[in-house]
C-alpha cells in the first residue's frame, strides 16, 4: 500500500483546513495511514513527521507492520504520549478526530496541551478513504468474491428445521477455512417472521417449513470488508411474496443503474425508493439504500435520502433496498459496487433470481 | 432481569453526584438499564422517568425487549431526539457519558440544549455494573462453562500442520451449534513463535511440529461474555518450556488466591507479578493481570499495577498472567472468577495441567 502517498494527500487536506497536524486516534484511519492493524495506538501526523505511538503489547506487531511513520513504544497511554510529543513541538494548530475521540479522551489531551492549539476537526481521513486506490479495490473485490462463494455453502445447508445459527456457523466455518481474519459483522440469517427484522442476527430459531430467509453476511479478508445480502425462499413462494421480491429486485436494479460519477448519494437512494413507491412498498423500506465500505463495514458516503454528497469514480458502496412487513416477513437484496468513470461494476456477482430451497 | 432495581440504584448514584438525570449512550449501559440489545439508540433517565429512543429499524425489537422504560420510535437520530426531549423538560443538570460520547456527538447535544445544563460525568453505570446480580453471575457461569467445553474441541482438532484459523473455525462452529450469539472477541490461536504475541489472532499460519499454542477465546451467550485461556504444547516440552509454564501457572494461582473482598486490584496484580519476578520472568509479563467482564468482554475493574480499586463480592474478573519471550514463544493461563464473601470461585473449571498434544 502507498502509505507515503496517503500521508502526502492528508497533509494537503490539513493545509486546506489551516491545520498543522492531526492526532489520529480512530484505528481504521491509523491502519490506512501507516499499516498498523492492532487495537491500541495513536498516530501524530505533522507537516514534518509522522509518529505512531503504541504500548509494549504491540511492539513486535508495530515494528513489523508500520511503514512510512516512525514507531515509538511507550509505557502507558499512547494517546497521552502523542499529546506530550505534540506539546513540546512547535506545531501550532492540531486537529482532533471529533467523530471518534471521546469527551474523556479529549479532556486528557486538553489537560496536557491546553485548549488553545486543539481544533475539533471534521472527518478528514475518512474523506480520503472514500476514494479507493487500485490495491484497495482489488482487495475488496477478493473479499466480495469469497463472500459470494460462501453463499453457495448457505444454499447447500439451509433447509427447514435447522437453526439460523447453524446456517451462520456453516458459512463462518467455511470462511475461516478460506483464510478470512474475521466476519465483518454479526451474520444475519433471519427466517420466517424474523426476516421482517432488518438486523435479525442469526438466532437459535429453527428455519420454518416455508417463507423467506434473509441472508446478509460479510468477511474481512486481508483487511478489507465484503457485504452481500440475498433472500431465499423455503418452499414455493405465494404470489404475493413473489411480487414483493420482484419489487425489491427492481428497486435494487434501479439504484444500481443510477450509480455514476456526478450523481448525488440522495439521488441513488431516491431511485430505489421510487420503485418501491410504485409498488406501494415504500413505507416498508425503513432504512437507507446503502453505505460505503472498505477497511470498515460502514464508511462514508451514506447512500441515504437527501444526501448531497456527489459520487466519484473509485468509491465502493453497497446498494441494499428492502421491504419489511412487520410480523409477516421481509426481503432485502444487496450488492457491493465500485463506481467507475461510466457507471459502476458489481463486485458481488451472484444471481439475484429468487431461489426456492 | 431487575431493570427497575437498576434504575433505582442509578438514580441514587445520580443524586449523590448532584445530577438530575443521565443521557445514556453507551449501548452496553442501555442494555443493562432497559434490556435493549440492538445497535442504535439513546436512553434518557431523569428523576421521574426513563425513556428509550431508537429509530424505525429497531421498532419491533425495542418493543419486544425494553422493560421498565418507555419506548419512543423517532425518524432520525435517537441522540438528537433524546436531547430535544431533555431541552423541553425542567431537568436542570444532566450527565453525559464522557467516556463514550464522542466530541462530535457532544457538539450535537450542546447545540440543541446549550452548554449550561450538560455535565461530563464519570462512568456511573459502569460502576453499578461492576457488582453483578445473581442472574448475571449465573449467565456468566453458563457462558464460561460452554467456553470451557469448547476447549475440548480445540484439544481434539489441534495438531501440527493444520492452520491456526482452522482450529479457531472448529471452535467457533461448535460454539454456534451450542447457541451462542457471537464470539466475545477475535479468537486467539497463536502457535510457535506467534505465541509470543499476547494478542495473536488466529492466522493462516500452520501449527508447527513442536512448541506452545496459546488458545484464548470467549463466547457471548444470552448477552454475557466468557473468557478463558489455556496454553498447550505440541510435542513433548523441553525442560525450559516446562519451567516457564510452571512459573506462569504458579503466578496465576497466586493471583487467584489473593482475590477476596477488601483487597485492591493492584494487590492482585502484584501477587502474580511477584511470582514471575522470583523466576526472573517479570520483564516478559507485558500486560495487566486481568479485567472485569459481563455484558462486555472488558469492563471495570482493571486488575493492573497500582490500581487502588477495592474488590467486592459479586465482581467477576479474569486472572490471566503470561510470559512472552519475543521471537521465541509465550505462555498465558487465564480463568474467569467471581468474587465471593470469602475469596473467589472459578467459573472456568478446566484443568491447568500442561497438556502435550
Amino acid at each position: 500500500m502507498d502509505y507515503q502517498g496517503r500521508l502526502v494527500r492528508l497533509r494537503r487536506a490539513l493545509s486546506d483546513q489551516k491545520l498543522n497536524g492531526l492526532l489520529v486516534t480512530h484505528l481504521p484511519n491509523i491502519h490506512y495511514l501507516c499499516g498498523f492493524t492492532g487495537s491500541s495506538g495513536a498516530l501524530l501526523v505533522t507537516e514534518g513527521r509522522s509518529v505512531f505511538f503504541t504500548d509494549g503489547r504491540y511492539a513486535e506487531q508495530a515494528n513489523a507492520e508500520v511503514q512510512g511513520s516512525q514507531v515509538r513504544i511507550v509505557r502507558k497511554s499512547a494517546l497521552a504520549a502523542a499529546a506530550r510529543s505534540f506539546r513540546t513541538s512547535r506545531v501550532r494548530r492540531i486537529g482532533l478526530e471529533a467523530a471518534h475521540l471521546t469527551v474523556a479522551e479529549r479532556a486528557v489531551v486538553t489537560t496536557m496541551v491546553g485548549p488553545r492549539r486543539l481544533i475539533d476537526a471534521a472527518p478528514i481521513v475518512e474523506e480520503l478513504r472514500e476514494i479507493k486506490d487500485v490495491d484497495e479495490i482489488e482487495k475488496i473485490r477478493a473479499a466480495c468474491h469469497l463472500g459470494n462463494e460462501l453463499f453457495d455453502r448457505v444454499k447447500a445447508v439451509l433447509k427447514a428445521g435447522i437453526s439460523e445459527a447453524e446456517v451462520a456457523g456453516e458459512l463462518e466455518f467455511a470462511a475461516r477455512k478460506r483464510g478470512i481474519e474475521q466476519m465483518a459483522f454479526p451474520t444475519i440469517i433471519a427466517a420466517g417472521k424474523r426476516s421482517a427484522l432488518p438486523h435479525g442476527r442469526a438466532s437459535g430459531a429453527g428455519i420454518p417449513p416455508t417463507g423467506f430467509v434473509v441472508c446478509d453476511s460479510g468477511v474481512i479478508l486481508a483487511g478489507y470488508c465484503s457485504d452481500m445480502t440475498r433472500t431465499v425462499h423455503v418452499g414455493p413462494p405465494q404470489p404475493k411474496a413473489r411480487r414483493v421480491y420482484d419489487a425489491v429486485r427492481e428497486a435494487q436494479q434501479a439504484a444500481v443503474e443510477a450509480v455514476k460519477p456526478g450523481v448525488t448519494a440522495g439521488e441513488v437512494d431516491r431511485a430505489s425508493r421510487n420503485v418501491l413507491k410504485i409498488h406501494s412498498l415504500d413505507q416498508f423500506f425503513t432504512h437507507s439504500t446503502g453505505h460505503g465500505l472498505g477497511l470498515e463495514i460502514h464508511e462514508a458516503p451514506r447512500i441515504a435520502a437527501g444526501q448531497k454528497k456527489e459520487l466519484k469514480a473509485g468509491m465502493v458502496i453497497t446498494i441494499e433496498p428492502g421491504a419489511y412487513l412487520p410480523g409477516k416477513w421481509g426481503v432485502r437484496i444487496e450488492d457491493t459496487v465500485v463506481i467507475t468513470e461510466s457507471g459502476c461494476g458489481i463486485l458481488t456477482p451472484g444471481s439475484k433470481d429468487l431461489i426456492s430451497l
